[in-house]
């Protein structure tokens, strides 16, 4: 049968996988997919997905792309894959893209969602999805901070000094900044960034900085200091990774 | 010191636990906050909570409420317990009542949520706090449904065959149904039950035979038919634990 590109759309609990990325004799969503792949088509397969999320770090909506020749309705493909994953990861959607069409290459921009908890003690049934505060945040700031963010930035400041990318050249189109109740002690902030591409840690590391800011220990016009000097070491920190989610992975009309 | 009431407010995970009620060899809420108390008090301490809930059925805000003589500022307990207590407990809040409050006979009503998730694949990040149904769901049907079990009823058909206690009459002030979506493919569908008091597994059965309106094999008007029957075997299926939360218990001023 000729090649056909099938695009998977993807929900991982990131707590219980080292990430993404297959790593020898680890548990990586690559490796388990890989596996559950190589059982329905005889063949190994190469994956491409749209963002290498890290240990810990969750998706809604990741996506990923592959080529094969074996004739599997695409549609069959989402509740076979299923039946051979852990619990952890989900197949939610299955189907025929062009063939040249590639997750990561072919997108156009991404969603993330950095989720915060504040109160005064931890919540035990979000424990694995946020950052704990025991601090009040102060949103405005926050907000005011990111506004700077917003725009065609070179992010060297907000990447890992790790990242392996060229440049950190990005543009964000929106930063949102919401806070919800959660009973009964408590409040989410979730931050959710729509960029068109993102550098090594750059959520996490806006998330870290952001909070520095909501918590006073910088002011938000010192964002735009930060990102002027392309220094790591004058943004925050990076905020850990079990409050990270890819929400959605966005193409051209496909 | 003079003996003095505290009452807790507690989250836990229901998945980590056998229930609330303590068993000989087996992890449950209640000997996991025993034991906690043993160590900050010195002393053996009678636990009364306001629901038993049985394993996989989560807290919001359980609340329970114990008597000591030591001299422990209300206030410290809950940082003092929580640094005893696994991650998948939280005690939220710590406060002397009066002598005579206790949690369980002093609650006026409860709230508790049954979370249902209808997709076409399983949820893979909720996977301990719902109940997966892969068809859809009328709303209309059930909130129809629903009608019939607000205000005072003989629940005796809506409760487990092993409920100990001595009759099933109870109150609902109200059951509210509510969808919202779930990217990337599904919904939530939240059952709210607001009540004076529960019989065991009662909203766990109700949701069971809503989803069963829900689904066409019942018709709304059966509710009435189920109820007056005091069989439960004319019910529905008892809905799984881990869509259940306890997110509420409702006292007078205290």
């Amino acid at each position: 049968m000729p090649e056909r590109t099938i695009l998977l759309v993807l929900e991982y609990d990131g707590q219980d996988f080292v990430g993404w990325q297959k790593q020898p004799g680890k548990k990586s969503i690559e490796a388990a997919l890989l596996e559950a792949l190589r059982i329905i088509t005889h063949t190994d397969i190469l994956l491409t997905a749209a963002g290498r999320t890290d240990s810990g770090v969750h998706a809604i909506a990741q996506t990923v792309t592959f080529v094969t020749d074996k004739e599997i309705p695409a549609h069959r493909f989402a509740p076979a894959i299923n039946s051979l994953l852990p619990p952890t990861i989900t197949v939610h959607e299955a189907r025929e893209v062009p063939h040249d069409f590639n997750a990561k290459r072919s997108s156009v921009s991404k969603r993330y969602r950095y989720r915060i908890y504040q109160g005064p003690e931890r919540p035990a049934l979000d424990r694995g999805t946020v950052w704990w505060h025991r601090k009040e945040i102060d949103l405005d700031a926050m907000r005011e901070g990111a506004r700077h963010l917003i725009g065609v930035h070179d992010f060297e400041a907000f990447r890992s000094v790790h990242c392996d990318a060229q440049h950190c050249t990005r543009e964000m189109f929106s930063i949102d900044i919401l806070k919800s109740p959660r009973p009964p002690k408590g409040s989410y902030i979730d931050i959710t960034v729509w960029g068109n591409a993102f550098c090594r840690h750059m959520v996490r590391i806006m998330a870290g900085t952001l909070v520095e800011v909501g918590r006073g220990y910088k002011k938000p016009e010192d964002i735009q200091r930060v990102l002027q000097s392309r220094d790591r070491r004058q943004a925050g920190v990076t905020a850990p990774p079990q409050g990270l989610t890819l929400l959605e992975v966005l193409y051209d009309d496909i």
